[in-house]
């Protein structure tokens, strides 16, 4: 049954539900910390897309692997 | 049915989620020291990679396993 | 049908996830410790490894397994 | 089909990650421990191996389950 | 099928996670507590391995079902 692999591809994104999850409390703290220093704006901005972009890499791994499942295999 | 190991493929990719939640905890706390005393953002940004870099490999488990299984097994 | 030992495979990584979140708490306080006590950087930078090493192993337990079913299985 | 005794083994160990979920919130109270009396680091280290050891036994318990699963059954 | 038994007996010892979050949420306060009154050490120690105790029990159950179904049913 090849409809078997959308099962597959299904199963792999599901993962990138933690990284939204992280980035969520990620960007929580930065509002809070940004409303407190407004003058460390452009700190906690680089911090925050620097962490931001460590996490999302969890959610690509994810989406590669559902590419692969359904393109390539 | 060979369709059978995307399936497996996309199971072994979910806990890469658990990654992104972590490196996003982890990013919260960094936006809010660095807020707090901005003079330490090397070490912060330091000690946030480390952390990420080791909360990532639970993350490249879940990869290696799947592309071995897509494209070793 | 031997595709069913990948499905086996996928299962036994997901719970590397949570060595993924336990590691991303624990680097969250010891970013939010170093900004505290820059001085105590190489304590709290031992004993994050330490701990981080620990919370590993129940990660590497999924590796070990999901790597026992794909290939000596 | 002997290959489903492989899903038994994944579903055992998938388990352990609660334990790298545990061991994770022992170090990161540790570690803020630490920064704030330095003087008690060789109690603090004492506390959370024990303490971390005892986490891992129920990580210990599906790698023996898991274990148990591939090689004897 | 008899390998079905080792869906069974993977699935029971899923739950032993929840007993590792729980001790090691225990160990971190307890390591909080040491920190600040290190002359408690002994009571500290004592608590924490008797609460560890309790909550591995309910690990222990997952364990007991999981050799019941191996190897007596």
């Amino acid at each position: 049954m090849p409809e078997l692999v959308t099962i597959g591809a299904g199963l792999a994104i599901i993962g990138a539900g933690g990284a939204g999850i992280g980035i969520g409390i990620a960007t929580s703290k930065a509002v809070e910390a940004i409303a407190r220093q407004p003058e460390a704006e452009s700190k906690i901005m680089k911090l925050l897309i620097i962490g931001a972009a460590l996490a999302e890499t969890t959610a690509i791994y994810g989406l590669v692997i559902a590419l692969l499942i359904l393109f390539v295999k």
